[in-house]
């Protein structure tokens, strides 16, 4: 530890990390404590500049006690998931010194060190859009960095798929280590050791693929996806003929896909997946329903426009909500299926294309200071250019669309204000570390700026 | 035949046949042609006094063709199916006389007789309530009387399995050829001879059900259940784990339920199967829905209900289509649930509970004469006792229902207008023949009345 004649110091990291969107979906753990799966899972981590979590965490001699501000305010850590996160990782710091800085942490001196984290997700975490997995994957990353742990990734990802701090972790943050297309492999050993992330392909590899979002409004209360997949594996007796006999196939097809930049295979195999993991959710005893009808609509769409091309153009995906993730094969066809989902689903009318939206309002007594946060909602974030390539700029555009060519004979009803706006990604890259400018905690205080 | 010498007689028939809903769910052809089922299923015979079809057939030497009126509705008997059903009638029928009005048929001479067929449902067909159940089972019923087939019942219903006029029958109506609970066993002979109806008890058995139907709003196209079976049946992985490996266990536990009065398994029974059922058809691809929003929260209302109560009180189940059909236990039980039900589903605006609404108005030219018809529709249609029970006569009593007590702490939206009324019934019996008072066909022109 530092010698003791200096305890000003405050050592931090600053990380960023991704979310990721399974294709082939987990649903089902056969160990609750450890976090083991029941079968294989395939994800698409998403680009960090679009959905991210930034975390820092700092340790210092003058921390009093661990302590966590989660989007500026401060949460529990009260409990046991993230404090056996954090030994796990405090057990595997190594020696660090910086001897400017006069710093020098011998790897028994970890656990003595109180942590201070700040994580921001830069999307609102109330879309329902994993922001866990990124949360955890960049608790575990940005900690491993800071403790020197020299474990690599895949390791790494076994610690972050045991992280819960709250009901909604359930696992796939281990996925959000790595970019591009990633397994999550069952594993065999009991003690999850072999329960890891590996990737299968960077994102580079695949790098026509456009993503959109629906963000879907909805006024169900919905399951945690810890409890759901819970009362599924207890009680649907299709939950299990899937994981043994039906999955095992389409991880090997899916990898097969992925590989050869296969996208019809990719999106038959993605599209029936995310179907039949709702199927099992519908035979769980109570039933469980994350998709509603905007969710249903938006599969028909995408159904319907597939058959008429004759070949899939897009793949539709939902987790654990009523949220559509669409997987477009190209620029091209990214935009015509904007313009397609703006003519079924155009804003609100109190919405606008560009409008500001109070998203947070934080008031933090404790503090006292105010913090007010204001997040742009515009009826599409992220890359906003394929708006332009869509010809839309005004509402005029939007009230404009045709119908789809493969509806003309029977126009459908649009449902304006059922989607509460689209985000346009696409796959990215995994974790990586910031330079300490870009730190959510105070250089000297140690506490969030 | 009748000897040449008069060929004015015409000799009629006329029946009535209840519908029915499945407990444990078919879905799923082993063969097309046959209509033979990749399963076993149960039925609960629904009050032909709230919803049935009435029938009347006839034959006559003057009737130059077949013809059929569906509703008071000229429809085509082109379908090959249609033919294939009356010919299995005819080459069963056996000798008949009636010396008082000269009237003599002779086995072979059947054949030879054109028929005129007059089908009438008691409840919108719109509904999809499956109505085709019941006007299948009451054609066959009603020609097998006719033309004084000897079959029995179970024979009967073979006939019955394999009647289709539209798309809409794919095999239930066997199931209305008996009252109360009724099992279709799938049976073993490639030919189909022995997938029939077996009547499991009477409806006198066990009385005390009340059954609450639910009539959903909505504008979304379904897909038929011939085609859609057809569709799980060659793309759902899971369907066939069902047909295999779980239903045969329910069958023999819901046998048991209903033989015992044993309504918590019922009930659990009935639910987990719906649901699978429709966890089926999500695992189509692609996939289809037939719950909406509405039939999510229908389901969330008596699960809530069911497990504050600590055991069954009201079971749901679903056919292809988002309305409910939800059991009561009792008459006590149903009067709560009514009240439930009306809390969150009160009626839109513009309707109110003894609203008058013009159902048909069917001007047929071809007859020079105007038919207007009328069905009273008020929100509660059935046996209307129940809402002097709920205490419900005016829009003011829906307003004051208080919110259902397992749901107080959360109190939910109201969501007027999603269901468009309510059909209040109970098990009950099988086909009956009417005398020709009540046939739907003149006596002398052998044409609609």
């Amino acid at each position: 530890m530092a010698d003791g004649s200096d305890k000003s110091w405050i050592l931090m990291v600053t990380a960023q990390s991704p979310t990721n969107i399974a294709v082939i979906k987990y649903w089902g753990k056969r160990d609750e404590t450890l976090i083991l799966p029941i079968n294989d899972s395939i994800s698409v981590t998403l680009d960090p500049d679009h959905l991210c979590t930034t975390t820092t965490v700092a340790v210092s001699p003058k921390f009093e006690k661990d302590q966590m501000w989660l989007n500026g305010k401060e949460i529990s850590l009260a409990g046991g998931r993230f404090q056996s996160c954090l030994r796990e990782i405090r057990s595997r710091g190594t020696d660090y010194e910086d001897q400017e800085k006069g710093i020098s942490i011998k790897k028994q001196d970890w656990e003595k060190l109180n942590v201070h984290i700040a994580s921001f997700n830069n999307f609102p975490t109330a879309a329902g859009l994993a922001s866990s997995a990124a949360g955890f994957a960049c608790l575990v990353y940005s900690l491993a960095k800071l403790m020197n742990v020299k474990e690599d990734q895949g390791q790494l990802s076994a610690i972050a798929r045991q992280a819960h701090l709250t009901l909604q972790g359930s696992g796939s943050a281990c996925r959000s280590l790595y970019g591009g297309f990633v397994k999550w492999a069952m594993g065999n050993d009991p003690n999850g050791s072999d329960s890891i992330a590996i990737q299968l392909a960077t994102e580079a590899h695949w790098d026509e693929l456009v993503i959109i979002i629906a963000v879907v409004s909805s006024r169900q209360k919905e399951t945690s996806s810890t409890s759901g997949m819970r009362e599924s594996v207890e009680t649907s007796p299709l939950l299990h003929h899937r994981a043994k006999e039906v999955v095992p196939e389409r991880i090997v097809q899916m990898e097969e896909a992925i590989k050869n930049r296969d996208f019809p295979s990719f999106a038959k195999l993605a599209c029936v997946d995310s179907n039949q993991f709702h199927a099992c959710c519908l035979d769980t005893s109570p039933p469980i329903f994350y998709m509603n009808d905007t969710s249903h609509k938006i599969i028909s769409c995408v159904e319907k426009w597939n058959r008429a091309e004759g070949t899939p153009q897009v793949a539709y995906t939902f987790d654990a909500g009523p949220n559509a993730v669409l997987i477009a094969k190209n620029r091209q066809v990214a935009t015509l299926l904007l313009q397609k989902l703006l003519f079924y689903f155009p804003p609100a009318s109190e919405t606008d294309l560009s409008r500001y939206k109070l998203l947070r309002l934080c008031f933090r007594i404790s503090f006292a200071w105010l913090a007010f946060l204001y997040l742009e909602i515009s009826y599409l974030i992220g890359d906003k250019s394929i708006l332009k390539e869509a010809g839309i700029e005004t509402m005029k555009d939007v009230e404009a669309l045709p119908p789809p060519p493969e509806v003309k004979d029977n126009i459908p009803s649009k449902n304006a204000g059922d989607v509460s706006y689209f985000i346009c990604t696409r796959p990215g890259r995994g974790p990586v570390v910031f330079s300490d400018e870009k730190a959510l905690l105070h250089p000297e205080t140690g506490l969030p700026k």
